[in-house]
């Protein structure tokens, strides 16, 4: 035995007791918090969340959410807020859930955006002749029927550009080009790259898409225009063609695009999907669980939110078909227009003001359903260590995993700032940024197994915490 | 310790001592084959092995496989057979080899095909209009201008396709939906899916595009007629459509597409150009260094084969600087029109039938230059032996791996056949099928450090090779 290799050995066994440390402090506080009775109850459940995981892993629910999923995304495709397949996919997944004896159904009707994609092209003129993959961003306006030709200024950063002299911008066309670090970090780019280019005085902007990795892949997504700012139009580039401009114009060539783009814009009505499960004790108290009927316009929108969508509409039909029927009311939310900044949950949230304080705790899946490892939770570390407890009964799946996370989900961020606890699905989600928003998000990346596991971990936390005798705190 | 644990260390113990016992036997037999003085001859070019290495890794060399390469496939993107910017991209890596005070160089006219792309769209009609992602196959006939639209019928091997009823084939069309083993086996379903199908009377065929992993990806490629059958329109659609049809018609759906396609085809002079650097002992005696220039029309050829072409670009110029002229003469080929069945190699072998004896060895690079890992040797068993004991010099870069495969190469194929050893590079090309053939295929595929170790292993075994005292045995 070498020296290095005592000198490793000790090394990990540090790390591996300080981090069983931590865990074990985590843990004793959790106890503490919670004490003796209330995890006596929730072990209680045991029994039940693997009744739920038998039906759904191995009964006659095995791989039944795939294959629903697969018949609503391949019958409609894509389901852009404000169109008529949209309106027919959430007439189709209501009467998926009447057929499952779930009658308690309500829609709330809005006003949504109808942002419809034209045609769109981006040539590379200099230096040489290419045609470049492309998607307008949502709410990008057209440009003028000639097109708009005009030479590149490739842009880091939001720093660089307001460091930048308005005449090297004036009259160009900015390519966005930041690291992908989060896609919290990077989207900025996208939302906000038009309004702060065209206020330096740009007439187009591209923003490199944002995700990791690409075959050629262009990533499409919500931009707002500011005030008072002239609206340019604005689109995605691949990672390979902002890469291709960067190299030539470090070589000192310059690059010429011309841009063509149609779009129109107006606004529909579209509905917000409110299934219950009604509670036996408790019908005003809400566990909700939810994910978003609504797609971008490319791929099937089987992963955004296809899988979140019907791991949510499982739930409450899996606890009607077992007689689960919990304290609580279970109220699964097909929310609307989440593509379009949450238009569907600014509305419920609006509707609903005055009753938010029912929701005991909220869910929402929007980030994959790969193979689920746990949740991410929100609320106070009371909430998070029921949770977390709660968790402790998936070990034979693996998904044990809490994350703490202060805004879980998308739309329900909506909901939980008024200080109403809430969770998202922690999934192994590692590549969910390489087909986000692309013509690549189609049932290819879901799969079976994954997607039951995901099934019977949602449904099985949200019938306990529906049931448990004692409110989540808050 | 429990009898499970004792139980798999035994076993470890005793695979690995059979293994071991393997490799031993190899190298001991090798040791027989090889002798001590030629073994001793190998070793004694560790040094120039660690010049070339150093050279290329840490000295003015670093990098510039990678640069070179990426100023070559952004000025001309795609280079496909018979067309003006194969022809200069030609003319460019002449002048960038002249550069080098390397003017050995000659080019061999011939003929080859050219084929152009024109307009290509497929829609599903029903059960629902949706646009496919395609891309036409190589010699690919137009369709009539009104387009085809028939009836799919899926095909999961040719074996069901022989066995499949006539009429349940005419008058349809037909998507090959093979499962995606090696390329080798099933690119037949892309080369001769057309004819096949045409022969039972269908009247357009698609492919599952031939790969593994896609984000809407279509792999375009080479297919060919066969005599005496009908040219139907042939393309490649994307795994993701390819298993969507699938689904909807395991429904027990009916798909209706309509393909509309055009293109040309006619002949045009391309070159396969020859560089020599001449041995200073046995100047007739050749080591071939060898890649195609030609690429697919899509992308930018960067990975296929833009690698293979730059690191057999380099091994005479690196060998030129370093004034390492070896006994035999360095040959680096470019060859043309791979892509469409090797026809600039068939033209080398009948151009030098006479001569090809005097090719002691010879290499290509076709698979990608991720990675190096060592090469892929085809000859008898004292060639490998000695290509073997050479890799073993390459342990720091770990590359020292010897793959016995009989046919290595694509062009060189038509060579190799003659009875001549030669060897591919075998680099770790895992995601080779991911990009091959798609718009995907760029310089974002390639690595800079992958590029040098590419180069470095490739330019010390040709030198090597070409300089020792004894050729290679055949």
């Amino acid at each position: 035995m070498n020296t290095y290799y005592v000198c490793a050995l000790k090394i990990l066994f540090i790390l591996s007791f300080s981090q069983a440390n931590v865990i074990k402090q985590n843990a004793d506080s959790c106890q503490q918090i919670l004490g003796d009775d209330v995890i006596r109850e929730i072990w209680s459940y045991e029994n039940v969340k693997d009744e739920i995981l038998r039906y759904v892993t191995e009964g006659d629910f095995k791989g039944k959410t795939y294959d629903e999923l697969a018949k609503f995304v391949d019958k409609f495709g894509a389901r852009p807020s404000g169109t008529e397949v949209l309106e027919n996919s959430i007439d189709y997944i209501i009467d998926l859930t009447r057929a499952e004896n779930i009658n308690d159904i309500v829609t709330e009707e809005l006003e949504v955006p109808h942002w419809t994609r034209g045609e769109e092209r981006i040539t590379m003129l200099q230096p040489r002749v290419k045609n470049l993959a492309v998607l307008g961003l949502g709410r990008s306006v057209s440009t003028p029927p000639e097109g708009i030709t005009a030479e590149v200024i490739l842009i880091n950063d939001f720093a660089q550009l307001e460091s930048s002299k308005e005449e090297d911008i004036r009259g160009k066309i900015v390519i966005y080009n930041p690291v992908f670090t989060t896609y919290s970090d990077t989207v900025a780019y996208r939302t906000q790259g038009a309004t702060r280019a065209s206020a330096k005085g740009a007439i187009a902007s591209l923003v490199r898409s944002v995700g990791p990795f690409s075959i050629d892949s262009p990533h499409t997504g919500l931009q707002t225009y500011g005030e008072n700012v002239t609206q340019i139009p604005t689109a995605a580039i691949t990672l390979e063609d902002t890469d291709l401009i960067k190299r030539i114009i470090d070589r000192g060539e310059k690059v010429i695009l011309k841009i063509e783009m149609t779009s129109s814009l107006d606004t529909k009505i579209s509905r917000n999907t409110i299934v219950d499960l009604k509670g036996t004790e408790k019908p005003d108290s809400l566990v909700i669980v939810s994910g978003h009927i609504d797609s971008w316009d490319v791929g099937q929108g089987a992963m955004d939110d296809g899988g979140g969508l019907f791991i949510s509409w499982a739930a409450p039909v899996i606890l009607k078909r077992l007689n689960l029927q919990p304290r609580r009311t279970i109220r699964s939310i097909f929310w609307t227009a989440e593509e379009f900044a949450y238009v569907g949950a600014y509305d419920y949230e609006k509707r609903h003001l005055d009753e938010l304080q029912n929701i005991n705790f909220i869910m929402e899946s929007d980030e994959g359903t790969f193979a689920p490892l746990g949740l991410a939770v929100g609320g106070n570390q009371e909430a998070r260590c029921i949770i977390a407890e709660i968790l402790k009964l998936f070990e034979s799946i693996n998904a044990t995993t809490l994350i703490e996370d202060d805004s879980p989900g998308s739309d329900i961020a909506i909901i939980t700032k008024h200080g109403i606890p809430g969770a998202s699905l922690y999934n192994d989600n590692e590549r969910y940024f390489w087909f986000h928003h692309t013509e690549g998000d189609t049932m290819n990346v879901e799969d079976e197994r994954d997607l039951d596991l995901g099934t019977a971990l949602w449904t099985a936390v949200a019938y306990i915490v529906a049931d448990i005798s004692f409110d989540i705190p808050r």
